[in-house]
């Protein structure tokens, strides 16, 4: 192997592929990079097993590339490695030639380095081909979905299933829902496809949003195994996670008694003023709600102290409400939400209560479940 | 207690007072921040044991300060609660009053905090009565001694004085020097006073430059017991470093057989190219230089790989070198120097070597040991 590149585009695929590599990998090859090196492109794929990115670079796709392969040929590199000496390197184009077994030889200018890499044979053999469940969609509704229910998985390993983000689609509408099994974040959108469901790694959903930043249309294609995304250069996939993901439509109560209509910038700051009042690490809120004029908020912690603040909400409708919940699980919700105003509608106190924007995008929702507290 | 005063300005004191609190301390009481109320005037002091600030806000010093003092008394406050606590308080004025005991209450406009704090009583005595030994000095020029030298302490607690700078004046010139036993930095000023040696705990000097930012003159004095530095509204002092501080003077050659003249710039991007290539966590450099055009930097470990670079440099006058050392110790001393080239001068390959700035600043010294290596 042996070809130069930009240095420039060149680093900006590799922080890309760095993203897909975890340093606790149980396979110990997968802190490499590998490079391949065809005719006329790059092929640079990293994964961790789970997650993986394949990017194909080409003078046709970026003629600011300059890519020159003298040699065709494959390399595995440590990340680190290969990322720091990109970066550094003291010229704009950078020289990587194999030179012996996978001593791999990088020049610039006057600098050069000689690393050993590891064998191409023993880096896993990784599935590309493109499933056959197909659809497209812009980056502002990917984002979007992913920002509104990606948070709310859980991030215990307990129940694998939910660490993911649930993308049902019954033919004409896609649901997307996230549970820790605490709280809830449901977004629903028209999309026309074969009906599937599927369990996409949470962390799989967050990296897409970072990585697609900056791209128009994603192409999204899945199986029961995996979940791919495909966009200019780029191609993320992971492999679903396995598991029957939990009936979560019968979690959601359909009929209210109370309904609260309150300004989400004066609620988020409320709970953020008291975030440091924890009891066991979490700051429960409570929240006594008579009329719209007579809403009061508090917490308290045996060690620490407490906190009390009187709220004025838009209205209130319906039975008063006494209710308690983690504070932190309330403002998730509320930073996924994106309207002045928010709805929460409550059944009894010791129930799930439900947050939706107040007059704007209502296709998501969140779901807070109370706890009990014996103050 | 029970006082009013400007949200804003409080909450810039506390934060400097945060600066002398260490999570861990021995003495738990010092997680706490102690707030005295005075008839005009608020002292908050903070204090690590060895390091502690007071502040003394007051409406003459600044009137946007709001001071309303209603009953005077005293207060200690986990740091941590109080500077969230007045950072968030929905009001530019934030009221304190001690309610019962310790229970202190705080309040903004609506919401309102009641929390447990120490009891004064608890609070160590902290003498901040001024050493007899005085000068003043720039905030410039004590920016430039600080962060000229107190990089080079060691951070070891193995010999605690050399986690020190050594302040020696001999009347008219103070040398202030730091060394970890593997390179040492030294600055020379001229300053009129009574002879002292003493040795500062970097981390005070750290501190200082921290909190002093933005201050013209700074009032310095000192004992043998402990340092202070005043300015504005702040007293920040610590208590000096025991033990006899070896002599360093010997240490510094005077007399060379080669030197060098690089460019700084480009001797610090060639180390920091290579500084991932760790033998034992450390990059040793090996620099053979024959003469200006004929330089070589290397570095290598048996795991990662090899790096090889050629430098040219202004000038190179005596005997070839070969000498190698930690990339990080010569890097440290280079960001510390401030011209575009340095000056290096070698007595042997296995000899301490010097550098200093060319052409500009001549009253700060750099020394690097080399190391054996063994390839």
């Amino acid at each position: 192997m042996n070809f130069k590149v930009n240095k420039q585009i060149f680093y900006n695929a590799l922080s890309i592929a760095s993203r897909a590599i975890s340093s606790n990998s149980p396979v110990p090859i997968l802190v490499g990079i590998r490079i391949e090196a065809e005719k006329n492109l790059l092929r640079i794929t990293s994964s961790d097993a789970n997650l993986s990115i394949v990017q194909t670079l080409s003078n046709e796709q970026d003629e600011k590339l300059g890519l020159s392969v003298i040699e065709e040929g494959t390399i595995v590199i440590d990340s680190r490695y290969l990322i720091d000496i990109v970066k550094k390197i003291d010229s704009d184009e950078i020289s990587i030639e194999i030179i012996d077994g996978t001593l791999t030889h990088f020049s610039g200018e006057k600098a050069e380095f000689r690393i050993n890499g590891y064998r191409p044979s023993d880096y896993p053999t990784i599935d590309f081909s493109e499933p056959s469940t197909r659809f497209t969609m812009s980056y502002e509704t990917l984002n979007n979905v992913i920002s509104g229910t990606a948070f709310a998985a859980s991030v215990k390993e307990t129940r694998p299933v939910l660490t993911g983000v649930n993308m049902r689609n019954d033919g004409t509408n896609l649901t997307c829902t996230a549970t820790d099994s605490f709280r809830l974040a449901r977004k629903q959108l028209a999309l026309s496809s074969e009906p599937f469901s599927v369990t996409v790694p949470a962390k799989c959903l967050n990296e897409a949003r970072a990585i697609f930043t900056g791209c128009e249309e994603i192409q999204v294609s899945l199986s029961e195994k995996k979940i791919q995304f495909r966009s200019g250069t780029i191609v993320l996939q992971s492999t679903m996670l396995e598991g029957n993901y939990p009936e979560t439509d019968r979690l959601i109560p359909t009929a209210f008694n109370s309904t609260l209509v309150i300004s989400r910038r004066q609620l988020i700051s409320a709970i953020d003023r008291s975030s440091f009042i924890k009891t066991d690490n979490m700051t429960i809120i409570r929240m006594e709600i008579n009329a719209a004029d007579d809403i009061l908020v508090s917490t308290k912690s045996q060690e620490i102290g407490e906190y009390n603040e009187s709220l004025t909400a838009v209205s209130f409708e319906g039975n008063p409400i006494d209710i308690s919940f983690s504070g932190n699980y309330l403002l998730d919700a509320l930073k996924a939400l994106s309207t002045d105003n928010v709805a929460i509608r409550f059944t009894e106190n010791m129930k799930p209560f439900v947050i939706n924007n107040e007059g704007g995008d209502d296709t998501i929702l969140q779901l807070v479940l109370p706890v009990r507290t014996y103050n």
